[in-house]
Order: C-alpha cells, then sequence, then structure tokens
C-alpha cells in the first residue's frame, strides 16, 4: 500500500481524519508510524497529500492531511475489452487501476461465453475495492470508470463516440503488420485536441474478434496494430499494450 | 494453447508422435480434431513445425509433424528479479515466458525476505510446467533459462557477466528520470555486435534496491530507467518493463 486512500466523506472541513480499519492496522503494524510522521494520502476520486499522525491508540489513528490543490491528471488511455473468464477479470480489476486507464468498457463478443457476465465482479460492490487496491500501489485516485456493454453492434454504433470521442484508437492483433511504436512514429507531432491526446484501445476475447467485429471497429477508426507476433494471455497482453501505449503516449515530443 | 509442446523423447525418427496425456485430451475435447486435419507443434527448445492427425482413438491422437529447419529466436531480453513473493512468482513464470525473455536471473537483494529462498516453486520440476504453458501460449519453444543466485554481490561481481555479456542493461527506478524510450531514442543505431542486441533489465524487490545495490549495478553499467512515476507490483512491473523493451528492441531500425 503505496497511498492511504481516503473517501471524501471520511475526511473533516478540518481535513482531519480518523481511520479504525485495515488502513488503520496498516499504518500501525506494516508502516509503524509513530505521532508527527507523514504519509501519503489520497481522496479517491480526489486530490492526493500527504497525512500527518496525530493520535495512535490501539484500534484508532487520526492524520491531519494536507491536499494538494488539484486532483491528478487522468490517464490519458482508455480500454475497450471483450470480457474475460472470470479468472482473469480477478486478476485484472487491480492491475489496470495501477498500470492506468480512464475508462474501462466491458464489451461482448462473438467468442465471449455468454456466462461470463453472471459473475459477480462484474457488480461494483466487488471490483470497486480491487480497482481502489490498484489505486492505492499506483499513488492515484482516479478510479477507472467502468461501463459494461452487452450488445456489442449497438455500443459501438451508438454509445462508443459519446464515451470515448478520441481518435487515436487501436485493435490488438498479433497478426498484424504495423507495430503501434510504428503508428507512434507517424503521427509524432504534439496532440491537436485534448481528445486527440487520448488513446482508446480494443482487446479482443482469446479466440480473437470475428471478422464483422474488426470490419464495424476499422470503420469506426480503429487501426489493427500488434504488440509483436506473440500470443498473450488476455490479462498479460492489457498490461502489455497499456505500457507500451504509456510509453508512447508520454514520450511523444 | 496455441501450440503442442513435445519433448525430443516423443518425437520418433520418422517424426511421428503419439500423445495420450492432457495433450490428447486437448486435441480431441477441445480443438476436435479428425483425420488429415492439421496442428501447431514445437519441440522443446527445438522447431516449432505442423502436426497432422494420423489416427485417433478414444485414449491417443498420433501426429505426423513436420518441423521447420531452426528453431525460433531466442528472446533478446534476459531478466533479472529481485526474488519476489512466492504467490506473485507463481503468476509470472507463465506469463514471462509467453511475453519472452531468454534468460530469467531470480536473486537475493537486502530487502527480499530469507524465506521466499523456501518456496517449491524454485524447483525446476515445478517451475518447468509453468514455463511450458507460457510458451504454449505465445508459440515459442525456447525455454527460458532459470537462475538461482543466494548472494547477491558475488553473482553480480563474478557471474553476472558470464551469463550476460550484453552491454545494454537497464535497471528499473519508477522514481528514475530517463524512460526507457529515451535511451532507445539515443541509440538508435544498429546492434554493433550480437550481444549488443541483446537487454539486460533488473527488476528490485516491492521496498526497492537498497543504495549499495543500487550502486553496484550501476558500476557494472546498469542505467536507472523508469517506465513512468506510477509505483507496479512486481508482477505487473515486469510485463511492462518487458513489453516496452521487446517493442524499442523490435522497432529498431
Amino acid at each position: 500500500m503505496n497511498l492511504i486512500a481516503l473517501t471524501r466523506d471520511e475526511v473533516g472541513s478540518d481535513a482531519r481524519v480518523t481511520l479504525d480499519d485495515a488502513r488503520a492496522e496498516h499504518l500501525r503494524k506494516v508502516l509503524d508510524v509513530t505521532p508527527g510522521q507523514s504519509v501519503r494520502v489520497g481522496v479517491i476520486d480526489g486530490p492526493l497529500g500527504t497525512g500527518t499522525v496525530v493520535s495512535i491508540t490501539d484500534s484508532e489513528v487520526m492524520l491531519q492531511c494536507h491536499f494538494e490543490e488539484r486532483p491528478p491528471a487522468r490517464p490519458r488511455i482508455d480500454l475497450m475489452l471483450a470480457l474475460p473468464r472470470p479468472k482473469v477479470l480477478r486478476r485484472l480489476w487491480a492491475q489496470l487501476a495501477a498500470i492506468g486507464v480512464g475508462r474501462i468498457m466491458l464489451t461482448n463478443a462473438d467468442k465471449v461465453e455468454r456466462n461470463y457476465f453472471d459473475t459477480h465482479l462484474l457488480i461494483p460492490e466487488i471490483y470497486r475495492p480491487l480497482l481502489v487496491e490498484g489505486l492505492q500501489q499506483a499513488r492515484d485516485t482516479n478510479v477507472p470508470l467502468v461501463t459494461i456493454h452487452r450488445r456489442f453492434r449497438p455500443f459501438i454504433e451508438d454509445d462508443l463516440d459519446v464515451l470515448c470521442p478520441q481518435l487515436t484508437r487501436f485493435v490488438a492483433d498479433p497478426t498484424a503488420a504495423r507495430r503501434i511504436s510504428d503508428v507512434f512514429r507517424l503521427h509524432s507531432g504534439p496532440p491537436a485536441s485534448p481528445d486527440d491526446g487520448r488513446v482508446l484501445v480494443a482487446v479482443g476475447p482469446e479466440g480473437g474478434w470475428n471478422e464483422f467485429e474488426v470490419k464495424l471497429l476499422e470503420s469506426r477508426g480503429f487501426q489493427t496494430v500488434s504488440a509483436g507476433s506473440r500470443a498473450l494471455r488476455t490479462d498479460t497482453a492489457c498490461i502489455a499494450l497499456l505500457a507500451i501505449i504509456h510509453e508512447a503516449v508520454m514520450g511523444r515530443p
């Protein structure tokens, strides 16, 4: 835990907060804090800051917080992901929040099994703590915006441009000739507009998108790119792609 | 399973192989193969190829194989990793083999807990099947060479240059000012020698390398680089770094 995540409700108008749960336990037993010591804190969907330990009891830790003026910037990459198997999805939530995504859009596809949508891992009360776990790892406060889209075509045709107006759109395919870094070399000027500075990447099901799905994505401006010819498991592929795109976006002049 | 992995012993001089284990089950039940159909095969630490189904019984599948002349190229990145918690190591084995590494050197460090070395996940009989699982995912046959180094200093001073003579060496640190892509932009000419075309990346323990360790690594030519300022869990960090370096190495002119 590299950050103690707080909710807005917990922070009083005097910027004090009293913790009595696992976070208090972490402060006392793992970080072994003493009064006067400072730790990194962050308000979920709010600013980062520091918390100075005011007092410690057997069950509670009180912090006096100082917050930065602005919340950290929202990560510039959005992810559209064909709903993976629950086992993979469980592993992904925290890792996606840690590596940094603005939005996570989980969608259906021909090769997504219907019963994947029944998993409890799509319930906000279940996945949100996993996202916050990832944010605490990476010292961010921007909870990715999560939406679930059970019908692929209406989602792409009607909703996608509203949720993600950005123009730079990739669909990952290990057989594609063009690599992500080739595309970024071509367009290495500064972004033309804030939306243009964002990137949307689509990752398909283990069996791939079908032909109709690829055509529909291409018709909406998605460029087929690869991150190498190795076929990766969905969770490995997501982390690899997001890492490469982050590096390319941040490495722009 | 994107590849049926075979051992040298299994393949007869007539390039036939008869399977009666989980691979036969996979061919019959998941791929639902019929005689005459071809599947991708690969000899572990040998060539890739195709296997044409000759016959199928309730328990066996016989394949007639055709192999490529040469084994696939060994991945050009080697990983030196401070031994992570067993839970993280378990997740990593298959993913590292899938994303592609030539060597995995697991090493001690000040912030590695001693008891991590007691895990059964360091026994070749346990980790090798996990590596092969990753190779089958990524369609590779190069089993990463694994070595375990319980003493950091003698390893770095005496053994590292023998195992990994390459000159391009990175040590990952989220606080570093220089990004990986900056370094590759500086050295974007073609590699001067085969060794120079390889990259070695060092990933520290969750708590970081200590000052002595960083100094020693720097004295052996490791450049401190970051893949962004977000602190990632060891497994996420390894995948992210390897993905970015693969992309940079492959994207070279």
